[in-house]
């Protein structure tokens, strides 16, 4: 046994089904060599022995999955909201990323951003850098040291850009996305890239040829944005007069799913069909509740997306987003789902807590693997959470904490955190 | 000169006018006994020689104005948050309220309410009690130590409440509350009674008559709720078959506005008539946009209420609304207003920061006087809040970092409160 094999003691939270809780008071989560080997009311004969961490009253709940979010926007994130989407890109966005060029800086930026991250009840993400490899590599190297598992991006933007930010043309960002991948594929424990043309505004044919055959060849995840703003999908239309809706113009160079798992953001306005074909390509649905209501976006049907059984985790889109939590995403998610069903459409119900916490673990998680729960063979991934300083004269069920803690906790809250078995925090 | 006249130097914002700001970098706001005498880009030489508080970098800021919450319903903010408003009255807030009955229930829950809420960025709040005297004149003893202004409410509901939470007749009702109004209507520095009937499906038509002739003798404020929720607007439709309505229901009982200050929360549904009432009463409407989402009531339309020239503030509606700072209601204004305006109507554009500042300071304020600026003779309210955790690689104006304090900050930001002119933190 090694020091990844351990148990901690407490009211241990996961998900039954994506729309019910297991919940098992003062009971043990074993860890055994970085997987989770299951639940117990009482330390099983073969474990006696194993260090055992009892966090007395505390909650421990499976690791929160952030499936989108921009590390270059953190710094300015909750800056600028009172503009939409295309606006916000070329005013605020493309400006600040443009600085990424500058490694002092990018060092600078990402130390905050690796630092704030690992306060959060966050243990995985998958993350955009900007179009620069230095400096993506060296969000790769910061992001590795705090031992949270993420995937990290290089851009690919080669048009509609700015001066200061724009790939030379498609083969230069080709030659330096495989430079990238080169360098980085095998080389962390932690980090792993993936394949990140912007959206389809920023990516010509050419170069969306070109990340295809690269991703053949070394067989990597992607992730971009789909369907977020009603001006970027008639703008999408106009780019691509050939494709009928916006997912085909990355299906049509097999940039779309299938044998390679990848994220679309957002899918805020998606048709029919092109909801139909992220189920065919299994592709991954991030939700950025806070992202689409700052850039006034709109709602997403998630209600719809889980009833067709597609794959749906949460995102916080910073910076489009300005909280890092998953925790306030749960929250955003309830709470803009409530306001659809009132305003746009009764036939989809609000999402429940439940619900919520099942995208925020196991629902975004699978993108990763076997992450998300604490069922055996899980990757064990996991959040401590005390609430004693949540005061209030009522005794709650652990379910009542949980979902105080949803709505009510910050990092003071978190009391440890592991990814993959390595203590985080 | 007494301990009230002191001046703080620091970065000062108050609102110019209802949509733009006025920031002083460096320069001092002067409390002289209670009230601000101004802001000033050097001290003047008349108070040379006053006390005078550095904050160095800090942002100094009106006191924010809670219009609406309910402290009995402290406690079990952010539980049971997947129910309407009808189901959770009757669920969960009516068993709740019924336990203050108990006063040594009470201390220990308006104990945490009023040690939480001191930890906030508000300085004013309308707070709703419960129906039983003791321990609403309890509440008020505590909010009065605070150093918060305040105004709080005993209850008024002689039906459709519960066995355990109702009032045995109007007249029981009436004389309740007189007795309260005696024994604290002089009794505090900081905390007057507001006539608080619940809403109209809790007050009988005999009620409501005895409450009008109490509010006439005393002259009293009053708060109460209005055009919140769909099934609520029916219900009323139903008891009050005389009018067309829902503000009418308190108009013909001279409980609208008028000569006595009245505060209508949520509003969220009210017809074009009843606008135009509120308008010419001159009632106050509290905004509770966390509230009116999470009970999936809807989404007012404040820009509509502005351009009126309605009175206008924000209220948090714990436990409707799960967080006491009004720095969240600001935001969630925001961001509501631009559903509203992507899903519902475009026609009104979304709240800026601007407004959304001077809804929380001044809008609200102006229930208590002059209150929510730094205008010379309004009392003297502030907050100053220092953001050197917010870590960024930026170098921002005091405008954006007002913007991220008030989407980001918690209660490790605040490093001082004053309300007219007292230290509270």
């Amino acid at each position: 046994m090694n020091q990844r094999t351990f148990a901690l003691k407490g009211n241990i939270c996961c998900s039954e089904t994506s729309s019910s809780l297991s919940i098992s008071e003062n009971s043990y989560v074993i860890c055994e060599d970085g997987l989770c080997a299951g639940v117990f009311p009482f330390l099983p004969e073969k474990y006696r022995g194993i260090p055992c961490m009892d966090t007395k009253d505390c909650l421990i709940i499976p690791g929160l999955t952030d499936l989108h979010l921009h590390a270059p926007q953190y710094g300015y994130r909750a800056t600028g909201m009172d503009l939409e989407l295309l606006d916000w890109l070329n005013t605020i966005t493309f400006p600040q990323e443009a600085r990424y060029r500058d490694l002092e800086f990018a060092e600078k930026a990402y130390s905050i951003f690796a630092e704030d991250l690992k306060k959060t009840p966050n243990t995985r993400a998958c993350i955009f850098a900007t179009l620069h490899v230095p400096a993506t590599e060296l969000l790769m190297d910061l992001m590795d040291k705090t031992g949270m598992k993420t995937m990290v991006g290089k851009v690919n933007m080669d048009r509609n850009g700015t001066p200061q930010l724009q790939e030379e043309s498609a083969a230069a960002s080709a030659c330096d996305t495989v430079k990238w991948i080169e360098d980085t594929l095998d080389k962390y424990e932690n980090v792993k890239p993936i394949l990140t043309p912007r959206f389809t505004p920023s990516c010509s044919d050419k170069l969306m040829e070109l990340l295809s055959e690269i991703q053949k060849k070394y067989n990597l995840p992607l992730q971009s944005h789909l369907s977020e703003n009603y001006g970027e999908i008639e703008w999408v239309k106009e780019l691509c007069p050939n494709t009928s809706f916006y997912g085909e113009a990355y299906d049509q160079f097999g940039l779309f799913g299938g044998s390679c798992p990848t994220i679309m953001a957002h899918c805020v306005h998606s048709c029919e069909e092109e909801i139909q074909l992220m189920k065919k390509r299994g592709v991954y649905i991030a939700h950025c509740p806070q992202s689409n209501t700052n850039l006034a976006s709109g709602i997403a049907p998630v209600r719809k997306y889980l009833d067709e059984g597609l794959h749906i985790g949460l995102g916080s889109d910073v910076a489009g987003g300005t909280n890092a939590s998953i925790f306030r995403a749960m929250t955003d998610a309830i709470q803009v789902s409530k306001l659809r069903w009132r305003l746009v459409d009764s036939s989809l119900k609000p999402l429940t807590l439940e619900e919520a916490f099942y995208m925020a673990t196991e629902g975004g998680g699978a993108f990763f693997g076997k992450v998300g729960n604490f069922k055996k063979g899980y990757e064990f991934d996991a959040v401590i959470l005390d609430d004693c300083n949540l005061s209030s004269p009522l005794d709650f069920s652990v379910k009542d904490r949980l979902e105080r803690l949803i709505y009510l906790s910050d990092d003071r809250n978190i009391k440890g955190k592991f990814t993959a078995g390595n203590k985080v925090l």
